[in-house]
């Protein structure tokens, strides 16, 4: 399977859970609207918002399922939006607190909110997130599966929902410490790579049933380096991608002055004059088109660029390695391994 | 059971359950230690704001199940703690909004993270807030009780957590609208009668095994009565009440401008020299102590005070009438109606 194809696979996924995320909010709307007109639009924001995710920790859901052989393949992809309603409240919350103006194309829910004035913007994008939180749980708990699957499944999403937001508070105040690679590293295995890669595989492959240690820790490895090699490339995007694609400015970490690999390359390997313009350029709220264009010139002539797609890559191949204890079905196989290539090739 | 006998029965709940809440943060905070030093500090704070709660939704849940005539008290303890987490969580993320310096007798906890920057205090309060949501979850899932139970639990659990959210977004938009008592009261239903209310003796009795519609309906009107009494008082402490007792500083619902059922009142009956004071208490960063006084004389002279009182007492009776309908143990009906009077007249 080829990049076109795994992208086919993606937007397969979109199609068929979209309509599934649209009723279920259209019924949660209306729900809320026996409260009031402002949890209404609440929901409606966030819906609008919810609905333009990338889906792979979706899919992959739909994919640990498979894993598990699993054939109830419309209650799975019922569930498996559950995710995509938590990660959208995750991502409003982090907009937040990385005082964030875009997200997914559209100005993110604080901004949208400062209509009601802009302490308000904010109170009403924490609400957002926990409505979203609540509705993750509503979505996964009404689920089709057998109620012994969804508690497991629940203590799972417990679990390591709460890493995501100790990686997220490391994140935080990695703004503000000293740091080493291994502590980005960290910080990417909670915030993200366990989040985005193995958990969602787990969901999946518990909801079909399967508890066997030997598989779970060839699904750990390679749904780690999936997850690795995700947030690698988000850092990357971040500085060297499209607004247009990503949704989101360019350089907005290097302008919140986020300790990112690519930052820290820089810290590590850069003589006086290299750590000096690095000075001028992190934490610089007033960066322009040209000063990113100028960075991004810089980051790969230092090599930082390189040092770590070359990290990205090992992760890629590190996942890939870990196929051959996970599954005999060479279609399946094929689709797991065109995605951990796909999530260091991405543009979106 | 009078009131000193009904706070024997909350102070036993507190000590049957301060040390399993203990022992759990103890658990989860080690595990946090893996992650790293700030998800620690996150814990221990929270867990040293969440054991000083009033606990009375985390009794109610004891007295839901024992309503069902359950007999595992151990589990139903340990179970019932989730609700003093997940009620400490929103409590966190309300003084972010509420832009509230204290809570319990301690500083808020985005005050706390403020060594942090001000900024990074937020951020650190609405993570802390959203770990707490997860704990929540964890220990619900994790109690001892059938899986068939912990699912509904978790489907009831999902949607009053909700409808908590967006009675909570009507109060943040509550200060800057115009509005009624019904809508005020409305407000309340979401933002507290319900969930203090009704949630956790719901809870209890579907952990006991019981979905009687009957039982419920009468346990639904009781649990409303008593939230609705319940956030009456919250609003009259807010005001009357002693800050060394109820751990906030008095007149902040006056600071913070809010239209509570007081200033309603005299929005709704006042004269235009009664609604001129009121324009300059409303919303005031600077009232001070003598300022507080003299509005506590005004609230009582024009007849607020007296109006609220009796509304919450009108919820009261409304409530223990309810009681007939739904338990014949004697000591029981002894325990509901004397909790629903101590609500009305409890000082912290």
């Amino acid at each position: 399977m080829d990049e076109y194809n795994i992208k086919n696979f993606l937007n397969e996924y979109s199609q068929k859970t979209k309509p599934l995320l649209r009723s279920y909010f259209k019924e949660k709307i209306k729900e809320a609207s026996r409260v009031g007109d402002i949890p209404v639009e609440l929901l409606e924001r966030f819906a609008k918002m919810a609905e333009k995710g990338k889906n792979i920790r979706g899919a992959l859901i739909v994919l640990g399922y498979r894993l598990a052989r699993g054939y109830d393949m419309a209650s799975i992809y019922d569930a498996s939006t559950f995710m995509e309603i938590l990660h959208a409240g995750l991502l409003v919350h982090d907009d937040i607190m990385d005082q964030d103006d875009f997200r997914r194309g559209l100005p993110s829910i604080h901004k949208q909110f400062e209509k009601y004035g802009k302490e308000n913007g904010k109170s009403l994008a924490i609400l957002v997130g926990d409505i979203a939180f609540y509705l993750s749980w509503d979505k996964l708990l009404n689920s089709n599966f057998p109620n012994d699957r969804l508690v497991k499944a629940g203590k799972i999403y417990a679990k390591f929902a709460r890493n995501v937001v100790y990686g997220q508070a490391l994140d935080v105040i990695n703004n503000i410490s000293n740091t080493n690679q291994e502590f980005i590293l960290n910080i990417f295995k909670y915030k993200t790579a366990e989040y985005t890669g193995y958990l969602p595989l787990l969901i999946g492959i518990t909801l079909g049933g399967v508890d066997d240690r030997k598989k779970l820790t060839a699904l750990e490895k390679y749904g780690l380096s999936l997850g690795w090699a995700f947030q690698i490339q988000d850092d990357i995007l971040g500085l060297f991608g499209s607004q247009e694609k990503t949704g989101k400015p360019v350089g907005s970490d290097l302008r919140e002055g986020k300790i990112t690999l690519l930052v820290h390359y820089v810290i590590k390997n850069g003589n006086k004059s290299q750590l000096n313009y690095l000075k001028t350029i992190l934490g610089n709220k007033n960066l322009r088109q040209a000063n990113i264009l100028k960075a991004q010139e810089f980051f790969k002539k230092i090599g930082a660029y390189k040092h770590v797609t070359d990290l990205g890559l090992k992760y890629v191949n590190e996942g890939k390695k870990s196929l051959a204890f996970l599954t005999n079905d060479k279609n399946l196989k094929n689709i797991l391994e065109s995605l951990i290539i796909y999530v260091m090739n991405r543009v979106v």
